[in-house]
């Protein structure tokens, strides 16, 4: 009796199943010593099946195909093992191999599974699947992505697309990408002199999202609770460790919800997530590094501290830590104010900062009674700072329109979002989480475009 | 005792619990009749929630502001209905308005409930998802996205996100969208007259992507099975009831899967997400089309018929139904010929055709021993036409470099996707099933527009 292959996740999870039956897998090979010992892998999971090689039945020159990387298929018995790292192994009867690999220097240092090398792998990222740590990383990205679907599907909000070509130019358009079919060398001019964009695919100047939001709310006055998870935009020059010109967002609105409602459900969504991933991807987080479980686990155990913006800048100013940027009432927090707080001031505990000054925050959050803050909310976390920002949204018309104006915003085009608030507008809330802000924050991997398959970042979108 | 507000779905599924009890509830008003009967929904579900109004509570120039769309919140005790429709209404003690529903022409239009309204409402797509036939759709959507993630998890494939942003421009670039920071006004021509690509964000020309495939064979070749499920884009200037500019697609990519394995995989597919929609949205698909359930069961009761192209070729020709299209062995199936396969001659059951001529297929095909075919499949519905299309891919390097030579591909930027055949390559295959497509066959909504939350397509991205 041959069982059908399955993945090596499965044999070792249900080993009892396949005992001493004979079994078909395949895989790519990870170690083979002493011409006996050959451990496959075929991205299933971190662990690996070993094989037992015996003389018997295999020729040296057969064998000496048999490097690492080389993808095979092994059909053999499974048997309970004597040595101590597996429970199970495979006596192999038969052999295929698929495919070679050539062990150029490249793909050598590819497969080592070394945590300095991932600069290396990166600018070879098709290759970079085959190796542990990345395989790994894309393993916890995986359950961390269901975990967030599962966590809005159980609480009834609809998961909804919002469009990535829009015509809104968000405040100025200098850093978003444009969406075009014109012919670069033969760009329409009018008689103005101007550019032609009647003449272009949609008829306008056409841009990537920079966000979901403001559909979202358009979707949630309606459906009442909604999230949108796809990707967004920036065209931002910035080649930092916490940037990407493309990456993925998780945008919840929902409608009934005030700010209160929504760091509810901000701090509900984090935990969910960061215990899901631990109790699924344990193994992986192991490998990756050991202490940074504990790191999750104190994020899990604490209750996120609330602290409103004013008392945040009385608390700074009144520390006696030196900061190079000075605060005052009205700036922006930088990351070392928002670090000091977190990690030092409430000690490695997340914090939720509110109430901002209007003047630093975008014009569609709410207006407090005190004419002169907004119901923002921002979840910092220790070590890496802000992970979610959303707020209350403006719902009152008159409101949202003085704002607008202020603020010299292109009315023409979000006719449609004002025109939400003159059917029907209820209070609502929503916020933002970065994905790969949070992977980064979940597996601790330093630099941002080793937490996403393809990373896009200036100059580079090979692949 | 009051309890905090409940989605009406949450209430009308578990009433019991809320019975008798002091219970909040949020929402848009459907109904008002006689001063007295209120019916409000949420979003939540198709079923309203009936509130009673009691006169004593209520003086009539308050009650006069309450009309269709009105949005407000509502504080009252569950009671048992005396009524036949429901088996349960608030008596309500406290009415508090957030928003009232100005009664213009157009939003009057817009929130009656008739299908052949379906235009007029994708001209205000923004408020759309306060109607009973849309936010049905939406609702289904929801469901089938779920379904399908939930699918893949349980059979332990890698969510992959692949990305938006490519410099592959595919054969010709026709129709792709082009991705620019360049302003239109001073486009850089180098010293040949050239667009000087270089200087663009990313140093070269970038494109939307249409697929993420080749990048999913990438991640295949090392997590050995995984899914994308993301946003993919056309430039297409058709403007029909089946073309988007901007679609969700889902593209499964599995190592050691031949061609069989892939069919396997795709019925399995598609019979879960009916089967899952009809258990989740029995309401839904019941107010969009009674009959179409009956139709839904008839995909799940039916055993898709495989057929080579070959042997489709030979049915068509000895067929007596006159073709607009003539067909020969080597041309393409139109969807006449499709059409006429799955509803006549398999009476109106999903059918696969496999084994196409090479030359009317993709270069990544894998080439069948005859040298002729290659392992693709086309997944055809009855009524939809085609719903998947997939192949095995060519796992050998040198069929694979030939083919690419003969259709004069662009070699340098597949460089990679090339080099996954020279390092541990593996059989694998995978398809591409478009969400809105299957969308539109699950909602037998006819318009592929109206199952997309903001529709894309020529001179339209508003919104």
């Amino acid at each position: 009796m041959i069982l059908n292959s399955k993945d090596i996740y499965n044999i070792l999870i249900n080993y009892n199943f396949f005992l001493f039956k004979k079994i078909n897998v395949k895989g790519w090979v990870k170690h083979f010593r002493y011409n006996y010992f050959l451990n496959i892998n075929d991205g299933s999971s971190l662990k690996d099946l070993q094989i037992i090689i015996d003389n018997k039945y295999f020729n040296n020159f057969f064998l000496k195909k048999i490097n690492i990387g080389v993808s095979l298929e092994i059909i053999g018995i499974l048997v309970l093992s004597k040595g101590k790292k597996q429970n199970i192994e495979i006596y192999a009867n038969r052999i295929k191999i698929f495919g070679s690999f050539k062990m150029e220097y490249l793909q050598k240092t590819i497969l080592q599974q070394k945590k300095h090398s991932l600069k290396k792998l990166r600018e070879q990222s098709y290759l970079r699947f085959r190796t542990n740590i990345f395989s790994s990383i894309m393993r916890i990205r995986h359950h961390i992505a269901f975990s967030i679907h599962k966590f809005f599907y159980k609480k009834n909000f609809f998961y909804i697309n919002t469009p990535i070509i829009t015509t809104y130019d968000t405040e100025g358009a200098g850093d978003m990408f444009k969406v075009t079919t014109f012919n670069f060398k033969k760009i329409p001019i009018n008689e103005l002199g101007e550019i032609n964009n009647t003449l272009d695919f949609f008829g306008d100047f056409t841009y990537l999202t920079v966000s979901g939001q403001l559909q979202g709310e358009a979707a949630a006055s309606g459906l009442g609770k909604i999230y949108t998870f796809g990707p967004t935009f920036r065209a931002e020059k910035s080649n930092t460790f916490r940037h990407l010109s493309e990456f993925w967002m998780i945008e919840p609105e929902m409608a009934f919800y005030k700010l209160n409602h929504n760091m509810i459900l901000a701090e509900n969504l984090l935990k969910y997530v960061i215990k899901y991933v631990i109790k699924h991807c344990y193994d992986d987080l192991f490998f990756l590094e050991k202490k940074n479980i504990n790191r999750l686990y104190s994020i899990l155990n604490s209750s996120f501290q609330r602290i409103s913006y004013t008392n945040a800048i009385k608390i700074i100013k009144s520390s006696k830590y030196k900061f190079f940027f000075p605060v005052k009432w009205g700036t922006d927090l930088q990351s070392e104010h928002e670090k000091f707080l977190s990690e030092h001031y409430f000690h490695n505990c997340p914090i939720i900062i509110y109430n901002y000054p209007l003047r630093i925050k975008p014009f569609y959050m709410r207006l407090n009674d005190d004419n002169q803050t907004v119901a923002a909310m921002d979840v910092i976390f220790p070590n890496i700072g802000e992970i979610i920002g959303g707020s209350q949204r403006e719902e009152r018309y008159n409101f949202l329109l003085k704002r607008m104006i202020e603020l010299n915003l292109n009315i023409k085009s979000l006719w449609w979002y004002l025109n939400i608030r003159r059917f029907g507008s209820v209070p609502h809330s929503g916020f933002g989480l970065g994905f790969e802000r949070l992977i980064q924050f979940i597996t601790n991997i330093n630099n941002i475009k080793d937490n996403i398959p393809f990373p896009r970042f200036q100059k580079n979108a090979f692949y």
